[in-house]
Order: structure tokens, then C-alpha cells, then sequence
């Protein structure tokens, strides 16, 4: 299977063929909406292959129901499934013959450009870090998924991969998310902001203090200083750097809030006959207001600073989230995000140096 | 001035009269709101006596414009006001005849039974361990707001206070917060939650893994284990426990992103003509679902573990928050929660030197 998906990378490369390997069992709604997402994927663009990595038997089934550019999709059959909830280092050294281990291991052979998965969040996260393997001078990798706000949406970064997180990780996830707004969501300039308990400098806990004044130094970022949470909606800033306990926090808030919060307007709308006739009229413009809330349409989170590109969904993502985060591999390939950190990092390095 | 205040005490305390010291010239409302909620809560209860800290001139001024029971009200004249933006140490140092530190002496000599301000939150927390002094044995006093939920309302302790804390702190807090739920809200054995990053034992920070087992050990709390801040909303736990910085962090995105979220669909709902027409339909059943949502409506956050109770109520306060601030006042001594918290700590030490 290597040797062939090998010869079909050398083709398409000419061609700037972007492949990606999807975790064909992973989150709640696998298989059927993964693979939907993939057919969604390769029907509306002709420079994506998608290799489906997966019981081949199941996979099979699902796609049988479609029709689409054979050429564009191929099954990679893996024997085992990593469970949510099952311990994420055991899990990844045991079973080899996973969706996620065969997945990532086609991303370190350079076989795929990028792995999506829906699945076990630390499973991902210790498999990004154990099999794809960090790019040299990154010291850690940080989950950045974007959040939607106001003006648009930003990145927040990191929202769980390295929890006690030092000083010096926060910068480079500073750096990387920099980078990442820039090139893949076209934003110039962006600014950075770091997440605190208040406006003034000398404000924040240890980690936070010793932090400001390092991203104050660094010449390769729009360094705004700090961002409470309560601005976060407002869509200040374009990056939002913080550790990865508190970022998980706001994420999940985030979601969780927007959520609750919708579910009981539209309760409290269908409470009378008066609010339901308005509701009727309401809802409508309504709707696409709330969509712009909704965290789950802006495709996953990027595993930043891997020798290739992991990307985790929502476990509860839908055959749109799994398309969009198809393409959102190819701008990542096409801009050279890695390439760009790369040449960041060792320029840091070389500042550093002097 | 303390002389008189003395004799009103000893007259009171067989009527079991609760005398409030409140910041007249604290939060972007004063004194205007500040002294109209003060009018308010002595205009709807007799056993309430209110020591309006300001400035004399400014404060009469207001009080003019209203008819309320003359031995309800006292001005007590404070020079000097802490503005926000001061550093908090220096302020309570150097401003002696200011609002807050007038305010907190008066708690302090038992002259009032509590403090309750709008004002510098960083000045309230250094005044009241400064000033007011901690029960001894509680290591950290922590900001402990009620945030809304979809069953009611949750503790969430610390939310600003004590950055960085140790275990020890978190689960002095868990047992604080227990006391006031149970006697303030009358929640029987409420259910207490640590915030963390995922439902198992095993994850979280270094802080949180350590606090975990400690929490679990105490018997005198309903301990429940981990909550997911996508949880929270839900109001699946009656006190949440945090260090201060996450607290605050969840604090502020709870009050922002239900602001956001509020005007994104009040303009939504203005966008077109049909909606316009719903909007005006469902408005009025809308507005007691959003309502419930609004933070500022539960009175203000309590600092808990003082030899004397201070309230920090937001900065953006109007008069019903500061009335239901010094109403909450009344439950607090009602409800002899310090005694409670005294009586708690003892038994732990105790338990401990087993």
C-alpha cells in the first residue's frame, strides 16, 4: 500500500496535489459523516486526494452510496480503533494497526500531507507529538482551533496540548499562531494578545508576568499586550495566546455558553403564542446570526509545529466541518505554513545567537 | 463619628439590625445608583442600617432628592476615593480617609457587620485581608461571584483573588463555598466540582491533579469531581472550585459572550423587515429568558474567610445589584456564616492533628 500511495504522490506532485489522511473512524459521527465530508471534499475541488484510513469493510459500505473521481479517493485499511476514552500513550504505543497510528505514521512517511481526525483528542495529541514528531526547535506543539467573535473569528492558542506550559512555549506558540492567521487566514498583521485577569503590565499570574515582557521583545509579532476574556467576543485580537488549561477553558466555554444560551432563546421563544408567531418571523434572520457563533463551522484545530499537518475536529463534527477541514489542509500546504515556522524559528534561534 | 456609630450598634444588636458600610463613591454609577440602592433596600426592610461612605456634600446632594427613615441612613464623610486604575497596595497604604478604607475599618472595629463596594476590585481584595484581617486558619480569603445557569445559580470561588494558589487554598475554598450555598441559597449538601480540562481523575494540571485527591477526602463537602467549563452553563455543580486566574478568565468570557451573544441577535433580529415584526412579537418572552442570564442581577461576589464580610459588586452596578448586595448581607450574618466557616476550620485542623 505504501509502495503504491508513494508512486501516486510522486504524480501528483507536479500537479500540487494536496492528500490527506482522515481518520475514517474517528468522533461520533463516523463513519457515515466523515466520509461524506470526504466525498463533499474531492467533489468540490480536483487538487485534494483523500485517503480514507479505516476498516476497509465499513468504509466500503459508506461510499458505496456515492458517486465521485475514484482517483481521488482511496481506502487505507486499519484494523483497530482507538476509543475515546481509553489512556491516549497506551493507546498509540499498543495499537499500531489504528485509524490515528496508521494515519499519522502515512504523515511522517510523507505519504499524506496532513491527517484530520475526529477522534481522541490525547490520543492525537500524543501521536502528533510521538509519530509525526516535532519540527527541530519547536518545543512544543500547541492545539489551535479558531473561535468565532464579533468581527470575524480568531485563534486560540493553545487550548490543551501542554498544560504548566513555560514562558518560552508561549512565545513560539505566539510565533506559530502569527504565522498560521497571516498566511491561512489572510489576516495582515495580526494582532496578539495574550489572555489575562486585567489590562496593566504588571497584572497576571508568574507565568503570565514572565511572558508579557518576552512578547513585548519579539520584532516578528503585532504584540498588543494583554486581552481579558470578556474582550474575546469583540474579536480584539487576531491570535490569543495563553496555557493550555486556560485555553481549554475558554473553548469549552465558549461552546458550551453559545450553546446554552441559544437553546434557551428558542425556548423562551416558543413559551407564548404572541413570541411563537415572532419566532416564525424572527428565526430566519436569526439563524444567521447564530451560525456566525457556531465554533463547529470553521473546521478543526491545527497541531502547529509538526513535520506535517494534524488537524482535530470536533468530536461531534458533521460532514461540513470534515470538508472545510480538507481544505484548510490545502492552504496550509499551498502557504508553506511549516515552511515558514521553520525559517522563524531558526531565525529566532539565530537572534538569539548574536 | 465611630464613638456614635458604637452606641447605634449596641442599641441594634438586640433587634438584630444589620448595618451595612457601602462605598458611596465606588463603580462607574456612583454616587447616583450607589445611593439609590441603599434608599431602596432601607425603604423595603427596617432591620437594615446603611453607613453611606463618601463624600458629604455629594452624598447628601443625592439623598435629598429622597424621603426614607431617617435612622436607616448615615453618611460617614470619606475624604479621599481610590480611583480603578491606582495600584491597589499603595492606594489602601496611602488614601486612609478614602471610601474603601474608612468603609473596611468600620467592619474591622464591628462597627458594620460588612462592606460592600463597587469600587477598585484590586483595592477591595488587598483591604480586606489588609484591613479587615482573615479568620485565622483560612490561608487565602477568595472573590467568590454567583454566575447564572440554566437551573439557577453557581458558586464560582476563587474568581480573582488569589493567583497561583495551592492545593490547600482550593480546598479551604471548596469548603467556604459549601457553607455559604448550603446557608445563603439554602441548597442542601451542594454538589461541588473542581474545574478541570476533562471528566477523569487523572487529568488536568499540576495543581488540579493535586487538589483532586484532597477534595475527595473531605467529608464534611459533597464532593462530585471534575467539571468541563462547557459544563457549567448547564449548572451541574453548585460550587465550582478554581484557582483565581481560571476563575476570572470564566468570570469575564460568561459575562462578555452573553453580552455578545445578546446584541448579535438583537441586530439579527432587526436585520429585516419580517423580523423586525417577530422581534416586536418576541421580544417580551425573550427578554425573562436573557434576564436570567444577566449576571448582574444575583448582587455582588463575596470575599469569604473575613473577619467581617466585604462584597465586591461590579464595577457597572445600578441600584438593584447594590440593594440585593446588602440584602445578601442580611442572610450572611442571619446565617452566622463566619461562625459556620470558624466552626469548619477548627474541626479540620482538629481532624488533621489526628
Amino acid at each position: 500500500m505504501r509502495m503504491e500511495s508513494k508512486k501516486v504522490m510522486q504524480q501528483n506532485e507536479s500537479h500540487e496535489i494536496t492528500k490527506v489522511a482522515l481518520d475514517a473512524m474517528g468522533g461520533d459521527n463516523a463513519p457515515a459523516e466523515i466520509v461524506k465530508g470526504a466525498i463533499d471534499a474531492v467533489t468540490g475541488r480536483r487538487d485534494i486526494k483523500v485517503f480514507l484510513v479505516g476498516q476497509k469493510e465499513i468504509v466500503e459500505k459508506e461510499l458505496e452510496q456515492y458517486t465521485y473521481p475514484a482517483e481521488q479517493i482511496e481506502i487505507i485499511h486499519a484494523e483497530e480503533v482507538i476509543e475515546t476514552a481509553e489512556p491516549p500513550v497506551n493507546a498509540i504505543r499498543k495499537k499500531k494497526q489504528s485509524s490515528i497510528v496508521l494515519g499519522m505514521n502515512m504523515v511522517k512517511q510523507k505519504e499524506a500531507d496532513a491527517f484530520v481526525s475526529a477522534g481522541s483528542s490525547g490520543a492525537i495529541l500524543v501521536g502528533g507529538q510521538v509519530i509525526v514528531g516535532r519540527i527541530k526547535g519547536i518545543e512544543r506543539p500547541p492545539l489551535a482551533p479558531l473561535i468565532p467573535t464579533e468581527k470575524g473569528v480568531s485563534l486560540l492558542i493553545d487550548c490543551g496540548a501542554n498544560v504548566d506550559a513555560r514562558p518560552s512555549h508561549l512565545v513560539q506558540f505566539a510565533k506559530m499562531g502569527s504565522i498560521y492567521m497571516e498566511n491561512v487566514l489572510g489576516i495582515k498583521k495580526p494582532k496578539v494578545a495574550i489572555v489575562n485577569i486585567g489590562a496593566e503590565e504588571e497584572k497576571g499570574n508568574a507565568l503570565v508576568k514572565e511572558t508579557f515582557p518576552l512578547l513585548k521583545e519579539c520584532t516578528d509579532i503585532n504584540f498588543v499586550g494583554s486581552i481579558e476574556s470578556r474582550e474575546i467576543p469583540h474579536g480584539e485580537a487576531d491570535v490569543i495566546v495563553c496555557e493550555a488549561f486556560v485555553g481549554n477553558v475558554i473553548l469549552k466555554l465558549y461552546e458550551g455558553l453559545s450553546a446554552t444560551l441559544v437553546s434557551a432563546i428558542k425556548t423562551g421563544m416558543m413559551s407564548t403564542i404572541k413570541s411563537k408567531i415572532g419566532a416564525a418571523l424572527a428565526l430566519p434572520a436569526l439563524k444567521s446570526t447564530l451560525k456566525a457563533f457556531d465554533a463547529s463551522q470553521y473546521g478543526g484545530a491545527p497541531l502547529l509545529g509538526l513535520n506535517g499537518l494534524v488537524v482535530k475536529t470536533h468530536g461531534s463534527a458533521k460532514a461540513k466541518e470534515i470538508t472545510n477541514s480538507i481544505y484548510q489542509c490545502v492552504t496550509f500546504k499551498e502557504q508553506d505554513i511549516n515552511g515558514k515556522i521553520k525559517k522563524n524559528i531558526i531565525s529566532s534561534t539565530e537572534q538569539e545567537g548574536m
